[in-house]
């Protein structure tokens, strides 16, 4: 059994993203493990707000929905409360996430990438689930547990994925998990409106996925899909 | 079984630059194709000009060395004879690669970058074997055979890889195959001044990958390796 | 009255990446004019070929077909059957294609990015286009008509962006002319599986128009978009 | 009316890259304004120092040297006093530059681009005014006004543009006001050396201009211009 | 003794951009010898075109000017005449320039960079260049002379830097030669307009140069510089 | 008489990547002075830390090591002990390293390149060591001494260089001091996996130094290397 983390900036950002992956690795029997460095209280709840709901009220929501749309893809969540809009820097929330990499033990790690010109939490969150990584490697950092390998990590789609330098290195068939990546959206009723762009995007990488796999690997019609960017060289003993 | 096809501007290259991925290729039982557009017998024979050899004698030395890394790595050869420095474009080599393509019908294809400033001879082959491939993939394209479906491309790594914007995306594990190589390469007496240069970059990518595999998987510290680019994404069903 | 040129490697691509900037020139009352290089009849009419047509009735067809496009469009068309897959470069075909610069005097230039991993004829069909623009603009080159200006030119987008180095630098708001663009692909039924993905990217490159518009403008939930990239620099007397 | 938000890391730099810009807006009745997160009194008034001017005496003859600057240039002008060399960036910074955006809701924001490798200063201003403008954005933030819009971003040219990956992609004809931008840079006078510079290179941005606008503009031979590179991609209704 | 050489598109191309290096390289003692592909006369002569002259005519002028420039540089010139506007590449023309190459041993070589959208005839000039160099190293190919060494190559600027992706990578001090630059700018009566560009530019590399030097060096007030772009890494026995 | 400042991460940095260029500087009777950061005591001291070593023991002997080595090197070396893994950016370690830079007055300074995604800390020493050269250029900065003139930066060669963005801009031949190296590499004993290692890069980047020299220049068979990148244009006279 291998385990998948996900370091995800909001809340609800490793749903429209990355559902497809957690729920082909919790499929596989794989653990998935979702760490939320904040709630994506300030930044990405207006209906919420124009609602006149406060902070707290806010949290709660996101908090819930984000918990519902875990439990729908078979993974655990925790939620680190670091604050949004800005999502500040900190040695202790590096820390904080050290920590999880040796608790979790990943044989994957997805993440935000580097570069987004409309949200820098994003690259923020990315930064530090970096920084984290390779200080868990380390034998001489001061954490509980064993120094991590070297988990290969993926950059999930960022909303505008030209302007963010987004080009996907691997397109990842999720068209077996797909009916549960739709009921984890679904669990983020506030933002409606993204199940939609969602669900055309993937069929859009379907689309690719299928262009790039040849016709001769006979994927079916409804194939969909999620792009991913890759940070480190694949290590493999077959070309393919 | 699975068909591997390998495009070289000249005889050498894909001993140098590939014969791990051949020779894992033919040791896990799959068929695997060299295609060297020339013999090298300008650009890449000096010791033999210098010796006082003729080009049809030295067209006939590296046939044979060629030929030799081939059976050494359980692979068929072909030689075009397009005549190198330079190797020049033309629709007639494109249109003979196509046919290649389709009798061979690969799943996975091997050729130069598409930048190398020190010899315009591989971006010239690249560029065919790029062009080939999509022709070939079109039922309306007149060539025997089925349309291709749509095989992965991997550039093999360039003599001074900075300098051709090569940055590996995969590194392929070839120790089980490295006696195999080793022997490759010694079937090309005239260039044995590489042997120790290829031997070298090979111990050097076995580090890389050792280190981007990380420590858990155990990897023996005689571990070599190949570099490759990807040309197109990756399509899988599992990140990893 | 301005005039708009597009030049096309196939007959088909005008339709699906620049019917809505058509539109809005047409609609606005200028000339546009489309130049068709091929037919696409080798790599853009699987269908045809299938289902036995040959070589002269599906160029026949693609033209018939590209024809009601433009008419729906309000566009004029011409075709230089120069033969696709390959669609070789020549200076003869850039020679036509200063002619009809010379003629045309277009006030914006449309026409394929200069990268496309899964379609050479496409650069070759931009390079052709830009190489002809140049030479139309000397007074010296030898052909009938006053020297071009400097229009400026815009690519459009490709199939798979980001393979292609895709970053939009303007998203135009089609939404006026929308229903013409569908009208326009309606009139390629052999791609029929074309006119929803086009649908969807529509739609997409809209919802980012909104984003990147900002609220305020009061754009509509139904605005839609095409995306384009700027060769060079825009010219202007307004930062906005 | 529309706005027209410039944030400069030091008291002289609006001056020298934007003027042309902010006289134009001024010129239509918009209005501009001016935010200096610094004076500029460590690094950029060398010839103070050698005359043995104190650090207050400094920062209140750039202040006042600014302030012609801006008045000549029909702008407003604010001085957050934040200290240069280094400028070091705070989240106190970035909220009172959240209260500017919100209290001027720009139509247009000018700043520094994000790479200078000859002074750290700039690309400092330049990150907490992009942080700033998405951070005013957000209706969950607190901060006093209206959530902004999605202003374009344009960043002006910095002294070794090619050093500072700085590509125009927009060319701004200032030809109508470069009185304007005369008289404002000689309210510089500590930089004498700067106006003969500044001067030229207006000169061959005109050039390039006229080149890039095609000779049947017919732009008058003693075109100026300034250049700007956008951050996000134009929204528009018309390519040209 | 070393030997300089430049291959340039046009007849006037080494005159605006690289007459500073060819001046040093001579006064030091050096021969140089400059390469005109063309005479310019398309492309580059719209002003004799304009007042009537015929093709002879304007060749004719255009050589007369471009040995004068080279006169006053103290460089021979050869003139290959293969026509412009479009300068086709044709193995011909390479081999003619191989044949250059190994006649003049070269230390160093000069020629355009390899991107210009807005004139094809230098990236062709410079590709063929390229190539020839490549060629002439090769003892197996069959041209008079010995094998060439490894001369660096330097890309010297074009007409709108950025837009190229020129970067410089050598400012290049010619203040000492730079009457003789202007006397050789003054050898091309037909293109006055330039001669205030490149004096401009000098001045303006040659404040970046200053700048990169550091006023430790001493550098005095009218220092002038052109720009170079290496495209092969130096090779040193001292950092500097 | 020159000086040389070298700033370096960890205690071992300097000796790997740049020893010969360092034994170089000294060797022409030029100053070297290496700034450490930290000691590497928990980022590159494993097999310490699995010997049961604690924190001071490990900082004392990587303390004892480097100095060791920039004994065998000629060059003075001090700590900063500043901690890494991470290693933080702080003012305070800037000032630090600008009163370096003004007492040390450097003609040429080393470090890290700017990225790094295996090891954070190293791109953080280069921001600081950049951060601090431009302060120390400012007259109107804080700190004894005159201000800093423009030293040009090179960036030394990371352990993956490819990954790093790393391209070779300048090829040092280091054969002349080779032996120097060697014995500065086997004062720290406790990396000895790296001495083979770093063996073998000289011995390729020799390979490829010879090949961009030319053969030429003559150089022996023996030949070893170190490669660096220039972050400012080269300043020079001479093109070569």
């Amino acid at each position: 059994m291998s385990s998948l983390l996900v370091i995800s900036a909001h809340a609800g950002d490793f749903v429209w993203r990355a559902a497809g992956a957690i729920a082909l690795a919790t499929a596989r029997g794989d653990r998935a493990k979702v760490v939320c460095l904040t709630y994506g209280e300030r930044g990405e709840s207006a209906k919420a707000w124009r609602e006149g709901k406060n902070l707290a009220e806010i949290k709660e929501i996101r908090r819930a929905e984000a918990t519902n749309a875990a439990d729908a893809l078979g993974a655990e969540i925790e939620f680190l409360d670091a604050g949004d809009y800005p999502l500040q820097e900190s040695q202790e929330l590096v820390d904080r996430l050290v920590r999880v990499y040796r608790e979790v033990d990943p044989g994957v790690v997805l993440t935000h990438p580097l570069t987004d010109p409309y949200n820098q939490d994003h690259p923020a969150a990315a930064r530090m689930a970096l920084q984290a990584r390779v200080l868990a490697q380390a034998i001489g950092y001061d954490a509980p547990g064993e120094p991590l390998g070297a988990p290969p990590v993926f950059f999930f789609e960022p909303h505008q994925p030209e302007q963010c330098d987004f080009k996907p290195d691997v397109l990842l068939d999720i068209t077996s998990v797909f009916d549960t990546k739709r009921t984890a959206m679904e669990s983020l009723p506030a933002q409606q409106h993204m199940w939609e762009y969602y669900i055309d995007l993937a069929k859009r990488r379907g689309v690719q996925l299928k262009r790039n796999a040849g016709p001769n690997l006979g994927l079916p019609h409804n194939t969909v899909g999620e792009a991913y960017m890759r940070l480190y060289p694949q290590v493999t003993e077959v070309l393919k």
